[in-house]
């Protein structure tokens, strides 16, 4: 029986809109909006998406109109009725009333601000500049939007079957990962996977096969509106982006060197528990942690994001012991270019040692390598990031020079400044 | 938008059918249902369904009212007009009017004969008695019914997630399949794999994955419903219940030892071309063909069915050189166990001397090996045979003694008289 309502419904659509919800993005970013939105609320940002994966062409691929149509959904969108619910009602972390009702009250008035758009040869600038609240709720649609219509592109090239065959790969693929980590005994894992997605459709499958094969070892994903629609943990802390436009601000170099720390204490007056993750490596992680002051190392983890993980996690639990601290209490959160080996390898190395856990992304949502001609669906490295802060620019180093970003006399000064010294190239995967 | 219609509808299924047509069958078993109808129409036979595999106690798997409730089904149906009109309409091996008017009107006024089902222990005997004409065309609906029963019994234990990556898994093995076969060059090769299929939907999805995945070198189908359906070729020509039933018919030592001939001199007055393929087998290759009139040399091809493939093979083609015959000129199709690694070997060692054709069954649309615990959708060997003609029991030796069927006397005495020696015991894969 045909459903001629249905079929006539679905003729109508204009667009097949990507991102189609305000809480379609990263937990943390709702976590830092409301903490920036206290702290820093007329702060003027830039953030600009740069894909650093330069063989791919984006704008050879995606059709500029069809780019303006989905951004342009995307400011049409504003706070439904239910996600405000589930915002003001759920628990996070085990707290309830995590968003205070005045930033409630913002969001549930927010539209997202302009951005601009430009073709620069094979590639498109895209930026939004504006208050700093409302310019970094676009970063995680900005990248969904482009990964799906980059999919999408090569996915309308296939036949109905092709296309069929493909997700059965893909789903054969997602669940032997799963079979695998199956067998890793005390596994703690979450979905980080929305920004570097390969569609909403397919990290919404994801993070169910993650549900059905891990129970309990799944603690949840950092995708709010995943986390709305299954019932599940929304996950999250916070991000290089608050210490990148802090430093930025900072008026003099001893300024700039209290920076990363301001950050975090502002966040330790908002935040307790589960929340109070260092995110430690934005311009190294060895001097940072050397010049932390004492209440840091009071906190519950760590988060590793760049750099060769293992030495991030040696170091955290070094200096954890050099404060007094029993690095057994400690969370090490492992969140860069993780695949199902690196999880066990990291997994057998630390579980006795610290609490591990693990922030699982682009090769969980987007491990499409190898199905297509010419890799076409492969994973690539695209990135939102806040560029200026009051019209200075901002500087990333990492614990990997290949991830760092910034003009090259902004890196030299930060580097003398943080200490950073000699730093192992490591090759950014997704 | 629910289609509620639709759900209504699907609520009030009494059963879901897993035969729904009385062309849901193999084509050759109506070619030689026409052919029995035209010469022994009269003839009393005994179809008979038997488990090979025992440790599969199909009476415990399956419910006996559920399984009568399917065979019920297939006694109610009748022709379709569509079904008809294809029939009568179409090409078959080039010719029009492959069946006849009055072959025709006899199929268009078919319902299927009752059936016997008894309770044995762990499995059914489940036995059809009539006109041969009508019970040969239980074969297949009886075993496709047994296989399906049987997966639905293991499906029904299993969520809906772990349904969905059970059929990825599955695409993806038939897929990677298609892949290698992709690279043998000048490759054609069949569906033969209505009789154990896992079920009809997803022998329907391995046909379309077929043309799909091989283009020309995949050249058609055995199963008459999915040829209409998907507009390909019905392929087959003819099985051993011919020989086994006209040798029970035969009276004395002499007419047995004709038999075999006697239905090939039957075939050879109806079919041309194509259809004049050699099934060697029933009372061992190696004597048939020494004894074999002129005649049958000029024959198109042969079937290896059982045995040795390679030896079966060789044997034909010093057969056809003795006659005077050209090799390079005649068709091989191999049918017995075929897997991927089997079909490269055998059209690598072939494809230059004869020409080569593949009819690949149970692991084609049954191939669930190792995807749930226990292996409980691993294929199975069942069969349906004619066990006895106008109350004679039937015989049949095959090229290999564990395919052997038939009282353990009736055994001897074929032997001796077709001659057969020691036969090597070769594992029946499916």
């Amino acid at each position: 029986m045909v459903d001629i309502a249905t079929r006539v419904y679905n003729h109508n659509f204009k667009i097949d809109p990507i991102v189609r919800s305000l809480i379609d993005t990263d937990f943390y970013k709702l976590l830092m909006c409301q903490s920036v939105l206290r702290n820093k609320p007329d702060t003027i940002v830039r953030f600009s998406l740069i894909n650093r994966t330069t063989r791919i062409p984006l704008a050879n691929l995606i059709d500029e109109g069809e780019l303006r149509e989905q951004l342009d959904h995307v400011r049409s969108l504003s706070l439904s009725r239910g996600e405000s619910t589930w915002l003001r009602g759920n628990t996070f972390y085990g707290k309830r009333q995590m968003f205070s009702p005045s930033f409630m009250e913002w969001f549930e008035n927010l539209r997202l601000p302009p951005y601009e758009l430009e073709r620069k040869g094979d590639q498109y600038e895209l930026t939004f500049e504006g208050k700093w609240p409302e310019v970094m709720l676009w970063e995680i649609p900005a990248l969904a939007i482009l990964m799906e219509l980059r999919s999408r592109a090569v996915l309308a090239t296939m036949g109905k079957f092709e296309l069929q065959v493909l997700y059965a790969r893909a789903m054969t693929r997602l669940w032997e990962k799963i079979e695998s980590l199956r067998q890793i005994d005390g596994l703690r894992i979450a979905d980080f996977g929305s920004r570097r997605r390969h569609s909403f459709l397919w990290q919404d499958w994801c993070v169910q096969a993650m549900i059905e094969g891990l129970g309990d070892a799944f603690v949840g994903t950092s995708n709010c509106r995943i986390a709305m629609r299954r019932d599940i943990e929304a996950i999250g802390t916070n991000a290089h982006e608050l210490p990148m436009v802090y430093s930025a601000l900072a008026e003099t170099d001893a300024e700039l060197a209290e920076a990363p720390y301001k950050v975090l204490a502002d966040w330790h007056e908002e935040h307790s528990g589960n929340l109070r993750i260092i995110l430690p490596d934005t311009y190294g992680t060895q001097g940072f942690l050397k010049r932390a002051p004492d209440w840091l190392a009071g906190w519950t983890g760590i988060r590793i994001d760049s750099g060769d993980p293992a030495i991030g996690a040696e170091t955290a639990i070094r200096w954890w012991k050099e404060r007094g601290e029993d690095p057994t209490q400690k969370l090490v959160i492992f969140s860069d270019g993780l695949d199902v080996d690196k999880i066990a390898e990291l997994h057998s190395q630390f579980a006795s040692r610290v609490k591990v856990s693990f922030g699982w992304g682009t090769l969980l949502t987007n491990d499409f390598r190898g199905f297509v001609k010419d890799d076409a669906l492969a994973p690539f490295s695209l990135v939102c990031k806040a560029v200026a802060a009051n019209g200075r620019p901002t500087v990333k180093l990492s614990d990997n020079p290949n991830k760092a970003m910034g003009p090259a006399d902004q890196i030299e000064r930060y580097k003398r400044i943080f200490g950073v010294g000699t730093q192992k190239e490591m090759a950014v995967i997704v």
